[in-house]
């Protein structure tokens, strides 16, 4: 059963702090396993990744089939049902304009003093795609891992994807083919993160790698950080839904169940003012855990994970819960939901209102669905296209603005002790060096 | 000796490869025992602290003298002259004014299909600023980072500083008193981090730790990340300057030496197209070391680590050079510097034209001085006001807008097997679940 707490409960405050604190996560200690591996195509390089993959995917590879050819990209695509690729071309449609948005803008100034003074954004070099092979393969994570680096104006972007025993899901690469990636790898795991982050004879290397993965895709990622920029790591997937009592139960409760789906180690967590209809979602959940084809993971999520929480007034208490809790996915189904997220800081996306389910926001709604888990939604933001530009800030001064600014620059090196800094600028100013 | 390379030579890109990938840092292996104090702050708070601060700092703390009172800090700024509190003053104005334009705005819109979708910007609730003790203690480092925080909006901002028998830079106090922080403790190392991500009974926990420190501080930083945001780890400082003949070369030596003034790990490199000029360079960079102060740093970084580039034409072939260093800092000595660094991708931060040496960017000149080192300029941006800050993304549909967009979410959600999320839409089209 999922746990309950009532705020009025003189014990909620440990109730919460147990649902706040439980750990969801199982962590595999594959770090030795996975430096190895690192290691091995660090200096095996294309060798080393043929070996992992007959191994580990049991297929057959050489350098020249490494990369998956542009004629069986577009026999995948001939697999996929018109219908399934305008639903796909609707969502990359939709999530590209979104992006768009948030392409930021250069500023170029002089100021008071006389000084230019700006920063402008430039794209990544080369950005790396992490794509799970098997049935975490999906076409959706392509759009949203791929879309913000086209967006952002990165020119090589390399997408690996593993295809144990040949198998491949044909909408991943009608998806990729849709994001204009071309430059496609057979090849998963640590040795693929590898791969990307030091290069091989056939794969250059990348700048940045995003994706998600298993446990040793995530240990690779961590590995090569800071020879490469890497996303966060993504933990198990949340929700937390506030909803009163003039919301359809079972609606509800298909919302709690659409995070529960994902994983056993995912949490759903429902916040409301009114117990009778805490009970009613309680049994709608169990309802649809009676017909749901992922009813025993979603069943164990919520079981295990899932939360119910009784407050009085929604407006007034579930703000402090929610900035605690930090979720993932924020679903706001009261009647006015904008004054209630007005209140909020902490979670990764927010959805309003009764007709806008988490699940919109997962493929068509247009913002990312790579969100900050494990409330780190406190310090952090989802996927987006600042992730794949840097910022370089520039500074002009001339003879005059040097003068300026200068002197309090020369005040300031020689009170920390740094004379080489202090003497650089000194000698720029009338007086050189004695100034 | 540094490296002396020449672009028209058969060996040079063996040359330059040994420049990009020569290993500077030494890497201390704390890992464990950094573990242990992180543990020790997490079981046994402020207790533990106490015990870490008299063995490694010999100073004898209750829980009440943890925190640096008001009338110390008033005492600090009363000891700092009026020419160095005017200097600090005119470098924070600066800094806070450059930050000011960093702060982004929320977009909110509807969109043709008539869903409301936008993102918005909050800042993190506590950060927590490290600032060494010792040498290292600079008050400028409590400008840079400090004030991107105050200028986010950050509420509460923490710093720990360490003070060795009792030691402490006035200064450092005043920098603090300057950026309106007032919650400042006398602890430091991997116990201070330790305090600043877990909380102790005196000491709140905060959600985001930045600032430089030494291995034990850096490794703590690592270790804590996930439960709290950090900013990147800071390798040893660069600087890449490219100046043609018509510069003073005693300029351009100090310029080169202000970094290598930091640390015998940092480097220094000058790329330029006249070997006379070079040579000038380089016996202007000798003499400069007969009377520089931390002569001994700056002529062992020098010899080890700083290298000299000759090449052809300074536009056509210094911007892949450039790019490949990714350096922190990049001086551009040159007569057309806006030309040449629009063909530069990788860079932390740029310094345009003859008067505008790096070091005037360290204290005034408004932009952080927080870079990103080791190459890391090729996916990474220096800290900013959106390190402090966090981007929620929201969308709205309607009955209307839900039943436009909804059916391709549906399809999506079906062909990747995750029913539920299928269902919590098709609930809320017309025909509900039976769409």
């Amino acid at each position: 059963m999922p746990v309950r707490l009532d705020a009025q409960d003189p014990r909620f405050a440990e109730g919460f702090e147990g649902l706040l604190h439980a750990k969801r996560e199982t962590s595999e200690d594959v770090q030795a396993l996975v430096a190895g591996v690192i290691d091995a195509v660090r200096k095996r390089g294309d060798a080393a990744l043929i070996d992992y993959t007959a191994r580990w995917d049991r297929q057959t590879l050489t350098p020249a089939t490494l990369r998956i050819s542009q004629e069986e990209v577009d026999a995948a695509v001939g697999q996929c049902g018109g219908d399934l690729l305008r639903a796909l071309d609707t969502a990359a449609e939709r999530i590209e304009s979104f992006h768009r948005l948030q392409v930021p803008e250069t500023t170029d100034y002089r100021d008071a003093q006389g000084v230019r003074l700006g920063a402008r954004w430039t794209a990544v070099g080369a950005a790396g795609l992490y794509v799970p092979g098997g049935t975490a393969s999906y076409p959706s994570s392509v759009l949203m891992n791929a879309l913000p680096a086209k967006v952002a104006g990165v020119e090589r972007i390399v997408m690996v994807v593993p295809t144990p025993d040949g198998a491949i899901n044909p909408l991943v690469l009608a998806a990729a083919k849709r994001c204009g990636i071309t430059e496609i790898y057979r090849i998963g795991g640590a040795q693929a993160v590898a791969a990307l982050a030091y290069g091989t004879e056939t794969i250059a290397a990348v700048d940045k790698i995003v994706g998600p993965g298993n446990a040793f895709v995530a240990a690779a990622k961590r590995l090569v950080y800071g020879t490469v920029g890497i996303d966060s790591i993504a933990g198990p997937s949340e929700i937390l839904v506030v909803a009163d009592n003039r919301n359809d139960p079972a609606w509800i409760a298909m919302d709690l169940l659409s995070q529960a789906e994902h994983d056993t180690s995912a949490q759903s967590i429902l916040i409301t003012d009114d117990p009778a209809f805490a009970d009613a979602v309680a049994a709608a959940v169990d309802r649809h855990l009676e017909t749901l084809p992922r009813a025993a993971i979603a069943g164990e999520s919520w079981r295990e994970h899932g939360g119910i929480i009784v407050v009085r007034d929604l407006l007034a208490e579930s703000p402090a819960l929610i900035d605690r809790l930090a979720p993932e996915h924020l679903e706001l189904a009261v009647e006015d939901p904008d004054a209630l997220a007005a209140k909020v800081r902490n979670a990764g996306a927010i959805f309003l209102g009764r007709y806008t389910p988490e699940a919109i926001g997962d493929y068509v709604a247009g913002p990312n669905h790579v969100l900050p888990t494990a409330r780190s939604a406190r310090f952090s933001s989802g996927l987006n296209v600042l992730d794949f530009m840097k910022r370089t800030t520039f500074v002009a001064c001339d003879a005059e603005s040097v003068k300026a600014i200068g002197p309090a620059a020369v005040t300031l090196a020689r009170s920390e002790g740094l004379d080489a800094h202090a003497l650089s600028v000194a000698l720029r100013l009338p007086g050189g060096g004695q100034g």
